[in-house]
């Protein structure tokens, strides 16, 4: 049920940005108790000057190569689950495209079962079951 | 006092964009509490590799019309009223622009009267009555 | 904490830009209990057809100049507190860049503490600590 925004500065390739995707996806399916192809990710990139953020704040040094992942969930996580999802998706991003740590933010916003139609008008399935 | 982003692949013509955003707004307006005229759209246009998603999860087959509105709303509704308004939204949008209901996804994000300031730095004007 | 997307109408310089997200981070630091340099703002800019508003509901009249302000919070601010900041963000626009109050709206998006990385996959310090 997770939908990502992910956030860059404009100039990277097509396949640099499917395997951010991918290693986003893969660290929710391990670790993040999201269902396998639960994938909704959309790409924003930006100029220089549409993206203002600091170098060193509570982290860093942040390079131009920065990416600000903003994540909708539909389903309360708890702090350990969600510590755990950090470290995964750092490590998998590091892998692949092979993007610094220190070049990865997260940011979650909640919402709930309810607040999800995957199309159709649908409510989604989790209402009447189990997951995501 | 919803605020909306549109989301879709490059490519629509102007005409469809506001086709879009006036079913969006009058099925708001009919099936979501929203008052006439609170009408706040915007629109991310995504190059094919901006925006990656299952073709088939939770419902589809979807296609490259795929439209996903993520909606930032004001006060809580009922899960009754958004189930209608969902099934509403997806009826209006057949009828124009023509998109096919497994073609839209509909997120919703929480916000309170209270995190709205629609102009001059002022409160919105349900904290001090009514309606939004 | 806080992470904000500024939308407006394609055509503004880089340094109205800046303008705008120094203006809002000043506004910030001095009226929302955001720490110094914690300062993360994404600029989304749309064609005409991109950005569908009403011009005068609940205030304006809005030109085309109208910016819309979306900011995720990481922990819970008064009402009050919130009244304070948009009136000061107003404020200090209106000086820098030169914005009309009436062209400012504001949204705001809840979030936690434990929903924030701010790099290497580490949790926020403020779920260690104090601030932000």
């Amino acid at each position: 049920m997770p939908m990502s925004r992910i956030s860059l500065l404009k100039g990277k390739s097509p396949d640099y940005l499917r395997a951010l995707g991918d290693s986003l996806q893969h660290a929710m399916e391990e670790s993040f108790n999201v269902p396998k192809n639960d994938r909704f990710q959309l790409v924003h990139q930006h100029e220089p000057h549409e993206m203002m953020f600091d170098r060193t704040y509570e982290g860093g040094p942040r390079s131009d190569d920065l990416v600000l992942i903003h994540i909708t969930i539909g389903k309360p996580r708890s702090t350990e689950l969600k510590q755990a999802f950090y470290r995964r998706l750092v490590a998998l991003l590091a892998e692949s495209p092979g993007l610094a740590p220190e070049d990865v933010m997260i940011v979650i916003s909640p919402s709930q079962g309810d607040d999800w139609s995957f199309g159709g008008g649908r409510p989604a399935a989790s209402l009447l079951g189990a997951r995501s």
